[in-house]
């Protein structure tokens, strides 16, 4: 799922924190995740969803539609975002969430997940969070983004994390 | 995953061809499908996408932060679309997806997908078609909306379905 016209970008270098002081979200921070997509995540995905398009199931289908092999569903790339969010924030709530697909995903390939704040805002106690939501192939290949709105419950980052950002 | 303020508005009332000639989708055709998400269904899909926002597993959490009960994942919920769009146009290749969560969807509830087009153009003997996404449930309430390009093969609908349009 995907626009020919590939865009080929460096991905921003991550810088880990090590202080032990708990973590809050700030403007300019980067959340990230990476993750390879296996043949049994496009079958579970598509019993889930009910999605059986043979693009994800028929490579000669796949290749007579010009693509390499068969597609990892590009909802199931996106589902990268959400999870990244809501395992930083638990009890994230999503608003909204704009995709563009950009360049295939294929079984096997290496997927950086890469959540941007770009602007937040404090609401009835909880917070809205502007984020823009990329994901990249092999550390380079742009193949999805878009921008999310999400509001936390807290800007306290999940312990178990640790924040980068691109400053 | 939801804005406060709800929107009530009618669904749009489908009309199904009888026609036994081949369908062709054209603008302002509605192509729709029903279906009620079960605790299976949200347990599977955080399997699968590793989204176990306590949201969709905790009811004592989702009430805290304002909802009736435990929510099922947006993505999930806008899994619809594509599925709609490949069950109608196998080999349909996604471009973009806007997604804004309107109001909370939970187990049990019913969700009407509808895919509405509204603008078709050939392109490169395939066809890009824009369409509005929108799920309503139990007939009435928009839960999520948003706006979809996707590359079609042909405008010729699988033959296991019939077309509505809200002409």
């Amino acid at each position: 799922m995907f626009c020919k016209g590939l865009l080929t970008i460096n991905a921003p270098i991550l810088r880990q924190f090590s202080s032990s002081a708990p973590n809050v979200l700030k403007i300019g921070d980067v959340l990230s995740e990476t993750r390879v997509f296996t043949t049994q995540d496009v079958v579970d995905y598509a019993k889930v969803s009910h999605d059986s398009n043979p693009l994800h199931f028929d490579s000669e289908v796949a290749q007579n539609a010009g693509f390499e092999d068969r597609l990892v569903h590009g909802m199931l790339v996106a589902s990268l975002f959400p999870r990244i969010i809501s395992s930083y924030f638990p009890g994230a709530v999503y608003v909204s969430q704009s995709l563009q697909f950009r360049s295939p995903v294929y079984v096997g390939d290496e997927i950086l997940g890469e959540i941007h704040a770009i602007n937040l805002r404090e609401t009835k106690k909880k917070y809205l969070a502007k984020l823009t939501t990329k994901c990249f192939k092999n550390g380079r290949l742009l193949v999805l983004e878009g921008e999310a709105l999400a509001i936390l419950p807290s800007l306290a980052v999940e312990q178990r994390h640790s924040l980068a950002d691109n400053s």
